[in-house]
Formats: structure tokens, sequence, C-alpha cells
């Protein structure tokens, strides 16, 4: 799983920026759009890139902690609920990925509810739902190291079918709570640092939610990056930091959107750094902490739109942008060949 | 063509907000989607709005000034050669329109070449280009008033093929100097204020040409906004001018990008407010006098993706947004529907 080649390629590098440069725009004109080309181009190796069957894979979870409703606004069950939402097509990330033209598949993590067979889900479930890490870690590192490759296998499956690019998405009520954990651990700053509204929280319901986290960390000392994702983690969670780090493998655009799944990267950018090289920044959402997880990781995402929802939507809204770079590569015509002239000599 | 109604209707903005509410989601957690589907739901007076054919017009057009080649680091023919490059389809919003699904048309508005027959352009040339505004006022305000007339026509032309939503470009070297002009008319504002880079000056060049431009401002004093447009203007922006006030009237989706399409919405909506309602703001140019542009106009573009090209690629950019955006507000489950949970009673 930890076989992630770095895609430094000076020679490929300068043909690109060459590429790009030719094109009939000033110089640099077409902005983010040309990091975007560029940056598609060094991890596809090539300077003819192309995105293929784009793919949203939304894992969801459940967690302990949900059940007394101390830190979440919504109810445990909502996460069940939202599944069949997504089974059935009315969520926001559904809407969004026909919209933008791609693929959406979602994944059983460990929901706390029984799915009847023949639904078009994938099967992943572990258990029904972490443990409440208020009392003892959220999973073993068993089941996590079992849930990191379970997803590993899923993303194999999804690239054999032809998809070069992956996003995520998750659901899971209380997530943006091992989120929170999760930064502290890996980005090692105080839990009031890391703890935004989730889906709504007033400032007391902030502050409450601080208070019981720091709680929480304090009570565990997790000796590495695989043990904090068991120790705060949601299943889902430990499935998206086992996706990325095989998309990495497997040399896959990754688009990263959304606070649940920064802080699984952040897991994953700890057990393997090059991971890094393959992903792209979706979205900035309004939950305080991922601004700083994206700081962190040095990141500029693509999209400020305000959305605080999840389930991938950001990725969703970024992939047509990653479509529009690599055709303006592909297909522009350069000053020569459209016979553009160029600056005036001075 | 002044014949712009408002688009307020508090019935309607009641039962959108609610509709909008009521989805699968957290309160407000679609963010600027939510504004962008209101707006257009606002626009088309309905609340179920949809984006028709979108189109994105590009309106060509040559200024006297850039002959000397003191304010403008390309030469003049470039104009020309990239209008065949946009009907040989190698410019990058042929590719941009092409990725996201949007017409495109291209219009001569005064190109300093005489095309052959039979291209795939509108030709409304009135003639070769301005005048040097350094010399003499741009063109008559006779040929301004049939410039916009023509530009109307044409877009009565397109909202009768079915197209509801309509971006707008622009392509003219030295047309920077031309909405610097107007935005130091529109808004009041020194001419320093409103000069930029354009395709690529260095800092000794946009001093240079904020010395010439103010002299130029000095030089002439129009008594009106027409005579204004008139006198700074270049063809390309007094059709754009026209364009967005008959897209208004047939209260279409008017998509907002770029320095130069804004310093025609400028004059726009000092001819008639209420064109604002109908406008969308797709991005942020790099371009300084932009970003002052947008605060005059109190807007917030949906992009701020670096870009400085101009022809409507911010436009082609966001309409992806717009469509998300009326197909979360048309085809995503409301809680009941769905049988989501709401938040926990406190």
């Amino acid at each position: 799983m930890e076989n992630i080649v770095s895609i430094k390629n000076q020679e490929l590098e300068i043909t690109l920026q060459k590429k790009i440069d030719l094109k009939t725009k000033p110089l640099g004109s077409l902005g983010d759009l040309e990091h975007l080309a560029f940056k598609i181009g060094c991890i596809q190796n090539t300077e003819t890139p192309k995105i293929s069957n784009p793919t949203i894979v939304v894992f969801a979870g459940d967690h302990g902690i949900a059940k007394k409703g101390e830190v979440n606004p919504f109810p445990q069950e909502v996460t069940a609920q939202m599944v069949y939402n997504f089974i059935n097509g009315g969520a926001a990330i559904n809407v969004l990925t026909k919209t933008n033209g791609i693929n959406l598949k979602v994944v059983d993590a460990g929901v706390n509810h029984n799915f009847e067979n023949n639904l078009n889900i994938i099967n992943s479930k572990t258990v029904f739902g972490t443990k409440n890490y208020q009392d003892e870690p959220a999973m073993t590192l068993q089941q996590c190291q079992d849930a990191m490759e379970k997803s590993g296998n899923i993303i194999s499956q999804i690239h054999s079918e032809d998809c070069n690019t992956i996003g995520f998405g998750e659901m899971g009520i209380s997530n943006t709570s091992s989120a929170s954990l999760l930064m502290a651990y890996f980005m090692n700053k105080p839990i009031a640092e890391c703890v935004g509204s989730g889906t709504g929280l007033n400032s007391e319901g902030i502050n409450k939610k601080s208070s019981i986290l720091s709680e929480v960390f304090k009570k565990h000392k997790p000796q590495n990056s695989k043990e904090a994702l068991a120790t705060f983690g949601g299943f889902e969670i430990a499935m998206l930091c086992g996706a990325i780090l095989k998309a990495a493998e497997l040399k896959m655009v990754i688009v990263i959107d959304g606070f649940i799944v920064s802080s699984a990267l952040l897991a994953a950018q700890a057990i393997n750094k090059n991971v890094l090289d393959y992903c792209i920044f979706a979205h900035n959402s309004n939950e305080q902490g991922h601004t700083k997880i994206l700081d962190f990781l040095n990141s500029k995402p693509l999209l400020s739109l305000g959305l605080r929802l999840g389930e991938g939507t950001g990725a969703a809204l970024a992939i047509p942008l990653l479509k529009a770079s690599v055709d303006f590569l592909n297909n522009m015509a350069s000053f020569e060949s459209a016979r553009v002239s160029g600056e005036i000599e001075k």
C-alpha cells in the first residue's frame, strides 16, 4: 500500500511548461488552469493527459459518540437515512455528479444499520459503527488496517474500469469530531483550534464540543499514525485514508475535498508523504479547521463557494475544471499553428 | 432597449428560500450554489428554473490607439488573427465552451480587417476600428447607438433560439485602455487606479499607459453615459453594452466576466440600474481594475482562478456552476420526501 513514487520528472516539466506557454494566449493568462494541466500531466507522466471516467466514492460510517447527541445537531440515524438518499439519487452529491458526468459509488464503511441486499452500495461494513472514544479507542488497529485494505481493493477495482481521476466524499454523523481529533494529533494543535460548527452548532455548542473532545484527546496516547487513525477515526475515515494511499500508488489524480477527507489525507501523508504529489484540492470549506489543514499542506484549493456539506460536493464541482485544463492543453492552438503574432519587440 | 423590469417578487422569494431550506442538507450548506439557484429562480420568475442553450458571444473590435503600440504589448493585427483562431476552434474560449457544452458566437464589431464571406462569424462591422481617442472621440454618438442596436438584435435572435443564459467575451488589442477610461468615468476614479498590466505590461509599461490615458481622459468632456461610451469605448464595448441591456430586457441570466465586459456593464447600469438584477459574476480577474469594479457593483464573483485572458473564459468556467445550482433546486430530495430526520430538538 505504501509503494508511492514521487512525480518529479524535470524533462517532462520543461516540455509541459513550454507547451502551455506556446498556446495562443498571453503568458500565464489561464491562471490556475495552467497549474492544473501541468500537475495532471506530471501525475500521468505525459504531455497529453486526460480525465477518464472520473469517479467519486462516498464512504459512510457511524460514530459511537453520536448516540449521546452531545457533539452533533443531527441524530445518528441520519447517517443511514442519508445512505438511502444516496441510493435513491436524492442527495446533493447525486445531483452534482450527474450534472457533471461523474460516476458515483457509495460504500457502507460501518453504518449502524443493516442494509437490505441488492441495494446499489458497496458493502464493506466491519462493524456497526465505532466505539465511543470517550471510553475506548474507536476501533482496533486490526479493524483499522482491514478497513484501509478493503478500500484499497475498491479503488483498484475502480481503476481497472479505466478511471484515472478519483474524488472522495463521506457521510457520518459526528465525523467532524473525528476529523478535529485527527487534525489535533497530526498537526500538533490544541483541540479548540480544530473544532468548528460541523453541520450547524452555535457557539455554545462549539464550546461544549471543544471541551468534550479535549477530554477525549487527553485520554489517549496513540504511538503512531495508524494508531491515531484507529483511536480517533471513523471507519469511513480509515477507508478514506486507505483509498487515498492506493489511488496514489496507482498514479490516479486525487481530488481532495472537505474537512473530513482532508483529515484522512493528514493521516495518509503522515504514512507516506509522496501521496501529496497526486492531490488536487477542490474547495475551501467554511469549517474553520479545514482552512488550517489546507495551509498546513501548502495547498490552494480551486474553489471557495462556502460549501460545508461534505459528500464530496466540492470535488464534484471542481472536476469540470480538471477537464477544462487538460482540454486546453490538448486542443488549443499554438501561436505558430494559428499564425498569431507574438509580443512586439521593444 | 431600456425597458428592464426589476426582479423583486417577495412571494416567490419566500417560496424559493423554503424550497432550498427543505432539501436534504444542513441549512445553507450549499453556500453560493444556494444564492445562485435563488437568483436564477428570481430572474426566471419560477421555482423551477433551468439553464437552456447557454451561449457565449465574443465581440471583437480594433482600437485606433493600438497602431502606435504604446499601450499594448501585442500588435493590432493580433485582433484579426485571434478572430481567425476563434473561427478555426483553436482559442481558449473554443476549447472551454466545448468542454462545458456552451454555444459560441463570434461577432466582428469593428475589426481592422476585411474578413472573407462565408466565415462562421456574425458581421456587424461599422468601420475598421475606432479613431484614436488621443486625437478625437473613438466613434460618433450615432455609430455608438448603431453598434448597441445591432448587438441587441443579435441577442434577440439568440434568445429566440431557446437560449435563456448568456455570457460575453471580447477580443480587441488595447481594449483594457478603453475599459480603464470608462472605469475612471463611471466610477469617478483617477486613471492610475484603473490601469493594469493588460496582456502583460511591466511596471514601466503600466506607468506609461497610465500617463497616456490620463492625457486622453483630460482631453474629453463627455456629457452623459452614451457619450462616454462613444468617446472612450471600442465598438466591441459598445456592442457589449447594448447586448447586456437587451439580455436584461429579455430576462436572460447574464454571466459577467472580465475587466472589459465589466466596463461595458458599468455603462449599461448607468443607463439602466435594473440591469444588475440579471447579472451573475463569473470570475475575479487578475487585472487590478476589475476587482474595484466588482466592489463598486457590490458583486461577489463565483470563481477566482487567476485568469486574465478575456474572451469570456471565466464565464465558460462558471456556467457549470449555474447548471449545478438549478439541478440541485429541481432534483434534490427534501427531508420529507427522503424521510431524513431533522435536527435534534434541544
